[in-house]
């Protein structure tokens, strides 16, 4: 028995989208891997979030097609490493829409903001599906975010292991 | 004490607008009044919800000022009306991003879709900040829906009560 409703057989696509996006830990996971943070343990550190909830959260996220679980070996036992789909890379422009508004609408308690700067000409843009400046498409191909948690330090949002036309 | 996490006051952006957004109850009700079915009753008949979870929703978006709650009288007693503040109204390109990866990503059990409609130039465009036919703002005073409950039928997204520059 489905503990939470389903919308993913939906009519409505807000309804669909809802049903994979609407839960801050998923959005949460989500952002751990656009910067690169791919498993299970750090993640789990990062959000300081319970196993059970890390999970099931994956799990969701696998299903939902977003997320794909590849093998890495570390130490003694196989290990699972996550990574962005083609479906996963374009959540982007729903995590950069949920970043406009709270920039916009809600303070930074340390003042700090998350900057995108557009990998095509290295300006710094407001989060959106096009960099302000150059008019490009901002994808995980060229976008760096700068994060509040690490000021400073530009972080590629591509992923090493896929070309954006990966298709995973 | 709190039965959820809250990231209201989060350092990340992304982590506080999921404290808003990342509910597919709230982010189903935010559709609702965008399309202009305001009330408890006929959102709550639109969503099949139960009176306990909508009550909460529209509670915690008051709270996260995205809705304003103003009376109206119907019969016997007052009773209220929930419109987009301004805050609210800036959420739209978050809709409309899920709205984008929705219909990219998964299946219309119905095979219909949500048609956005620019009211500046008339033309149907992707769901996004910007009209791609004649690049204006995307905003709830300028944009239709046509959405697959009503097939047929735009719905234009302005609030008769509010000037789109409204204070609220």
């Amino acid at each position: 028995m489905p503990l939470r409703t389903s919308w993913a057989q939906d009519n409505c696509p807000i309804a669909r989208a809802a049903d994979v996006f609407g839960d801050p830990w998923s959005v949460l996971v989500l952002r751990e891997v656009f910067m690169g943070n791919r498993r299970f343990d750090s993640i789990k550190k990062a959000l300081a979030v319970a196993d059970n909830i890390l999970s099931e959260r994956l799990r969701r996220l696998v299903d939902a097609g977003v997320l794909v679980a590849l093998p890495y070996s570390a130490g003694a036992r196989p290990r699972k490493e996550y990574h962005l789909t083609a479906s996963g890379r374009d959540a982007l422009p729903v995590l950069h829409a949920m970043l406009g508004w709270a920039q916009k609408h809600t303070e930074s308690p340390s003042g700090r903001v998350l900057r995108v700067i557009c990998g095509g000409c290295g300006a710094e843009t407001r989060p959106g599906p096009t960099c302000a400046s150059c008019g490009n498409e901002l994808t995980v191909g060229t976008t760096l975010w700068e994060h509040p948690r690490t000021p400073g330090r530009r972080i590629g949002l591509a992923d090493p292991e896929f070309l954006d036309s990966s298709p995973h």
